[in-house]
């Protein structure tokens, strides 16, 4: 059986081991603290705390996006390993990949899964039950690479898997994950949210769920991806921008169309993204 | 036993008609359309039709701001019947009941629950357990008329119940509910909606849920709580500006202060709103 080591004992890098394990896969953790070490060995996620990376056939990096860089860049792996990673950012991660010759085999994946609260103590082997996952292609990547790597993730249970270039990646998760974000971390910083419990229901908690975002990742996925994640933010400064003129402007016909204009694009999207 | 009449048979007028008969009330529905009424009276929500408005104890106007404006200003009620609005904005409307003496006592209530598909097809009896709800009340507002209403609420049982002005209402909706529409309504005009399939998790989801608004209804919501949502809007879009200058002049350390602003306000509110 393959020897799998995975780096990072956060809620994806502990779900993953959980994930695999709960498989019959052997699965090793490397971890930066010791006590998620523990927690990964108590809970029976992992079977040993890894040693040596060089040492496994297969090797998840579930890291924030600087540390991937690191690990992708130096790091010493068994000739012919395949090594993934968990990132929230592709392109830069591919095309550091690929500056120069590895004796690795890598493929990016992203699982669009996660909750609102971190590390091990949120893991779950169900954490990628029904979601989707990416995984993302260069004219470098083989097709056997890939049909190993979904074996893992179909063992995972993730829901469907999208293929696609880094580029179409990065461009769409501007919108669907990293604009998100931004959003509900602005989103919390109105004056009013003071005392505004009992006055909330679900479209507050829905809007504000993700604001805690923990900065020093996000920064690193935001800068990655920057000119996207900049354009999406421009675009709905002026969607916003459109309301805002109207209610300005005491002018409810636009108000009206503005919100037409979304309610029927959101009728389009219901069916696939629901 | 008190007469009961509910007015409007949508998804929060259904649903009022049948929290409240399961609890052992008798409600009559009336509803602009027939297939509503038809399909309240087979589900078992009320007990009859109703005909005349002026023969009932209690009235629940479930309809939009602009129709629920028109009933309290010009419908038929019987000498000191209680009559509620559900509406999401208060101010405007305990201006307009009490601009003149009325035959009817009125209180104020706004229910913090909803989906975000509508029409009594929507409605349960479950819709308002657990969620919170909000009573306002006057100079005007009497004590016995706001112990009366909540013992309809306890019956449809709401999880909290805030008592405020108004004007508290209005300034905190703005910002908990009104909003977060516009935002997920604003959300989904990007160009990179357009397939997004397989590239969403729960971040998007959550972004876009809400986005498909009823631009009649909540034009009128808009309109009639104007200054506050403007504020709301400037408010954010000045703190969305914070993040997008951040990006554009390539500013990690501006934008990770920006992120760990927003998390730590998370933060605090975390206990109150979850």
């Amino acid at each position: 059986m393959k020897k799998i080591a995975v780096v990072g004992l956060g809620i994806i890098g502990g779900s993953i081991c959980a994930a695999l394990t709960k498989a019959g896969y052997e699965v090793d953790g490397f971890g930066r603290s010791s006590a998620s070490v523990e927690y990964a060995l108590k809970a029976g996620y992992i079977r040993n705390k890894g040693k040596c990376l060089a040492d496994y056939d297969v090797v998840f990096l579930a890291v924030p996006p600087n540390a991937t860089m690191d690990y992708l860049d130096n790091g010493s792996y068994k000739d012919g390993a395949l090594v993934t990673d968990i990132c929230g950012i592709k392109k830069s991660l591919e095309e550091l990949v690929y500056a120069k010759p590895r004796n690795y085999r890598y493929v990016g994946l992203h699982p669009m899964a996660g909750k609102e609260t971190s590390g091990i103590s949120s893991a779950s082997s169900e954490l990628f039950k029904g979601a989707n996952v990416i995984i993302t292609q260069a004219a470098q990547t083989k097709a056997e690479d890939v049909a190993e790597i979904k074996e893992y993730l179909f063992a995972m249970r993730f829901g469907k898997i999208v293929e696609c270039s880094a580029e179409t990646h990065d461009k769409k998760i501007a919108l669907t994950s990293q604009l998100a974000h931004i959003v509900s971390n602005a989103y919390v910083k109105s004056n009013e949210v003071k005392g505004c419990d009992g006055f909330t229901g679900g479209s507050f908690q829905d809007m504000t769920r993700i604001a805690g975002v923990d900065e020093k990742m996000w920064t690193q996925l935001y800068m990655g991806n920057r000119e996207r994640i900049l354009a999406e933010l421009n675009g709905l400064i002026e969607h916003l921008s459109v309301y805002r003129n109207a209610l300005e402007t005491n002018n409810a016909e636009a108000l009206s169309e503005a919100l037409k204009e979304g309610r029927l694009i959101r009728e389009t999207i219901k069916r696939g993204n629901d």
